[in-house]
């Protein structure tokens, strides 16, 4: 059981910023921390519900009616309060019961609105954004194995679609195939609304499934990911229906080459932002900079997108985090490429979790 | 085409609160306003593509490089900007750029941290989230008839689940049941995950499905709605898998008569407030008001979860608001019953447009 540990871990953030409670709004850190699930979707009506407030001798699980039993069943441990409405109406009686004025709260989680409303019922609100990110971003055993069983699914998913995917076949069919074959075998979800892009549209990073078709002489841009346990993964290829040109080719090798370097360049103590930029060197090199328009990768855990963030994380690397790597290149109007994996860092290097084949693939 | 007088809502604000321009950040009021749409998931990891700006003679959509060419395609008649980062690193150089510095903006959607930044770089923010919230909550004919196919779909999806469900499917399986039944009939999504819940675990308003097996004896509570051109629909159905016993037929009874008793009461200018007291008294009378822990009912349209919420909405209900009536009663450990419709407020009353049946049904 790793949870007593997490909670110590938090308890620490309380001593250190001079704390009488850490409030934990983000839906991915109330997991994390006490069990509480909201599903897909329950994030925007619902966020509030799970709400967790830490003390130095208590925790609390805070839920509207909707979510109290669920709370007394996910969250053992923890004592489960049944709040009306809002967060800023709910959190200010708890508080007050436990002699609770200076409060940790996430700033870029909580809306202005509650934040100032908060403020008003006379809680001191401290920013702890980075603090409380920062305990998740180091995976330990039993998360790298959930994260592994994700990536090692989207493997076997990515096998069975380069023996399924055919001309004619729609972006939206192919999306499909996908979110069917994860079902049957064990994905609890997918990570993300997969991206299935044909030819030009894939010059759009984040498009959606249309009914574009497969097509002989297209590129088939494929990102996807599932979710085992609440751990994500996130893989993209980039698929070749008929013989691509010279200048497609040399495009390709170019982000595949770029990805092997970042690959490579990845160590303990390595800052994110020099491995960005290592692919992004190589990537200049080739003509290809300015076609390379986000950042390298981002962490990945119990959210698909969360830190480390290399195009923006200077401090080092540490074993245990979990990112992708994943350069790519948009040419409005021609083509997009990209090719990612998730890899985790060990005391070694960099480890691909993912690991579908990355040499171009003529179908 | 209703894009251009939507603007002219919009515009008729910046008049009115004397802001040199507003901010829409909600995902549902982007895609209302400029046709922008985010896929599922995208909301909480790029929920800042898609900003629209909007002064008295311009409209911009603001995107980060992934977004820029999917803005070009979804918003016709809009100003496309390219920016870096998140909303406090972009918006400011566009408003410089613009001579804006009075801003109308979400306060319930954008972060402390977002608003504080912004206002750091010099913007003068004022919350304007019902305003503009307001402008979405009388729905045109199209929106109606999008909201009445999303319906369409799912009453045609459980009368298919009358006939496939059986003892031994799992909650999950049922689920899935609906997904496949959905996507191979036109729906573009799901509206939400929905809700499969056997017997006692109905207690749980908002339990997630799991493996617990649909049985003989036992209730099985269904909610679920499907996303039609981005507006949603939402029911609820609890059925019944052998002859419930007298207590349950009471009390299922008591549900459905207190909807009835809420659809007989909604009428152009009545208050939500009242409509919801009218379910209430009667679930009270029949010794059930304590087990009835949530609001009646809800806004839908483009969020499965608008405005007018009817516990709180104390202003007269208008024609072309859509809503849903469903009361519920929870009893932890042995049963949830809850019976729900979406319903259109027109000049003579309420109409459903969901029409599954709602007498007891024993499968």
């Amino acid at each position: 059981m790793s949870a007593p540990s997490r909670l110590d871990r938090v308890r620490a953030l309380l001593a250190r910023a001079e704390l009488d409670a850490v409030v934990v709004s983000r839906t991915a850190g109330k997991r994390w921390l006490s069990g509480f699930v909201l599903a897909h979707g329950e994030e925007a009506t619902s966020g509030w519900s799970g709400t967790l407030l830490v003390t130095a001798e208590r925790q609390v699980v805070m839920a509207d009616a909707r979510y109290t039993e669920q709370a007394a069943h996910e969250c053992p441990g923890w004592e489960v309060r049944r709040t009306r409405g809002l967060i800023h109406e709910g959190l200010p009686d708890v508080a007050a019961e436990l002699g609770v004025r200076r409060v940790g709260a996430e700033a870029r989680v909580l809306s202005y609105a509650d934040w100032a409303a908060l403020a008003e019922r006379g809680l001191d609100l401290v920013p702890l954004d980075e603090e409380l990110e920062a305990l998740r971003l180091v995976k330990d055993a039993e998360e790298i194995g959930a994260i592994q069983r994700a990536c090692a699914l989207t493997d076997r998913c990515f096998e069975h679609l380069l023996g399924t995917v055919r001309p004619g076949m729609t972006e939206r069919d192919v999306a499909w195939e996908m979110t069917t074959w994860f079902r049957g075998n064990g994905a609890e979800a997918l990570a993300f609304d997969p991206l299935v892009l044909v030819g030009a549209r894939a010059a759009m990073p984040h498009g959606k499934p249309s009914d574009a078709a497969v097509s002989a002489g297209l590129a088939l841009l494929l990102d996807f990911g599932s979710q085992v346990d609440g751990y994500r993964s996130d893989m993209t290829r980039t698929v070749f229906f008929g013989e691509p040109d010279a200048e497609t080719r040399r495009r390709y090798e170019a982000v595949r080459e770029a990805q092997q370097r970042a690959f490579d360049a990845v160590t303990v103590g390595i800052a994110g932002t020099e491995v960005d930029a290592t692919a992004r060197r190589h990537l200049d090199s080739a003509g290809l900079g300015e076609a390379f328009t986000h950042g390298l990768g981002h962490g990945i855990g119990l959210e698909t997108h969360e830190e480390p963030r290399l195009l923006t994380w200077e401090r080092p690397l540490e074993a245990g985090m979990v990112f992708t790597l994943e350069p790519g290149v948009y040419l409005p109007g021609q083509i997009g490429i990209r090719i990612e994996d998730t890899v985790v860092l060990e005391a070694s290097g960099a480890r691909r979790l993912t690991h579908a084949p990355r040499e171009l693939l003529v179908l």
